[in-house]
């Protein structure tokens, strides 16, 4: 590497990276609130507008929440590691509740009108999203929030941590892409072909839920991005050269 | 890192991780070829099985022989970078021309049945797709195997190259899942909730396609699967530390 100079060139346009994903990101939720409500009947607990809390709720949680909770490690450079791993976790919270908020409204739906559960590639992919989103959080916890883990331990685990966080990011914008697809040919096939309004919005929505993976894809990856080593991590001997939630190796 | 007494053991796991995801791609392949030939009528040039070349070929071109053309610089550790560079860029050729064959396939029927094109999420994310790919393809052929590029200019491309690259791998296998999905919706949406054989093996198929991914992504990610510095690579000062095509830079 040539050192400093282009590392600290290059972090100046990091806000700028951060204010796109948060401007992409916001722009998903609204989208699809305006899609559910102004095109597909509005919100409801019952009846078929409860089906319509689902697209939100996974956008809100496992798109748009989860996405920022991986920023934080970019975003809070200076906050002591501990500090933001309390945040990371607490996004990651607030993620799980509001979608199993989503998957309550889907499965209810599912069942006041006795359709089948979990038939669709959809189902599948969400489903396998959520579940290993859910291990993931609770081994986060488990190795690198609690004391338990020995230092040798987490530094085994933090990069398969990294790399299945980036893997559960792209996995929820693709199951929210089927199930874009999915709500578009349930509702609108005869129309759909036609370049109706719905249909373009939908595609729109997509569309910007991969710009949003991208851009936070990019941010966590890019290596003149990372996180400034700090003594604590070294201390647990935390080290890796790849993916990484925070340092560069002082020494190899 | 604790040095090369780990990465020695890792590395007598990388051919278990090659080798499945080669079994996990053939996979693919042939239950893309057993679906469309099996339950959608077969293979043609004209009618609508002319469509079905359509699947067969995105899954085998910009799937398959692209993950495998992301895979050589793992698997051929020991060559010369610059055959590595050679069989990376046919095979994406290959990937090329069998993905614009699926292309033809699909407008082609598109035309003939009065179907208009790209109204649909599966076909601006995979033009996209290919699209990214081109770019991608002329890009990397330019900057890496004429020397037209300076080793600056190189070196400034390498992390985006990669980046773009497992990018891609992503885009592709979500275009086909959602293909898989409208597939499935146009043809048998009445029984496909039922778990009728068909739609089984299909929702298969995505996570499959999945899995492939996901091997591919991880072999190609991993620190200690990277190929060993080499005196070629040094003296074009492509060093870098992410997400790589080859080195582990031998000095910061």
């Amino acid at each position: 590497m040539e050192g400093m100079p282009l590392s600290m060139g290059s972090l100046r346009t990091l806000p700028w990276y951060v204010a796109g994903s948060q401007v992409l990101g916001v722009a998903c939720v609204v989208i699809t609130g305006v899609w559910m409500g102004h095109y597909r009947g509005g919100y409801a607990w019952d009846g078929s507008a409860q089906f319509n809390n689902h697209p939100l709720c996974m956008v809100l949680g496992l798109v748009f929440l989860y996405g920022d909770a991986v920023l934080v490690y970019r975003v809070f450079r200076n906050e002591t590691k501990r500090s933001v791993k309390i945040l990371h976790a607490l996004l990651h919270m607030m993620a799980l509740v509001i979608s199993i908020v989503g998957l309550v409204a889907v499965f209810d739906f599912h069942s006041s009108a006795k359709i089948s559960h979990m038939y669709s590639l959809h189902s599948w992919c969400g489903m396998l999203t959520f579940v290993l989103f859910v291990l993931q959080w609770l081994l986060g916890l488990g190795f690198f929030l609690f004391p338990w883990a020995s230092a040798q331990l987490r530094s085994w685990y933090l990069p398969l941590h990294v790399f299945f966080g980036l893997l559960l990011l792209a996995m929820s914008v693709g199951s929210c892409l089927l199930g874009i697809t999915e709500k578009l040919l349930f509702s609108i096939m005869e129309s759909y072909i036609m370049f109706t309004g719905e249909g373009v919005l939908a595609n729109t929505l997509g569309l910007l839920l991969v710009c949003f993976g991208v851009v936070v894809g990019y941010v966590v990856t890019r290596e003149d991005f990372r996180r400034p080593p700090n003594p604590e991590e070294e201390a647990l001997s935390v080290h890796f050269k790849t993916l990484s939630e925070g340092e560069i190796p002082s020494s190899p």
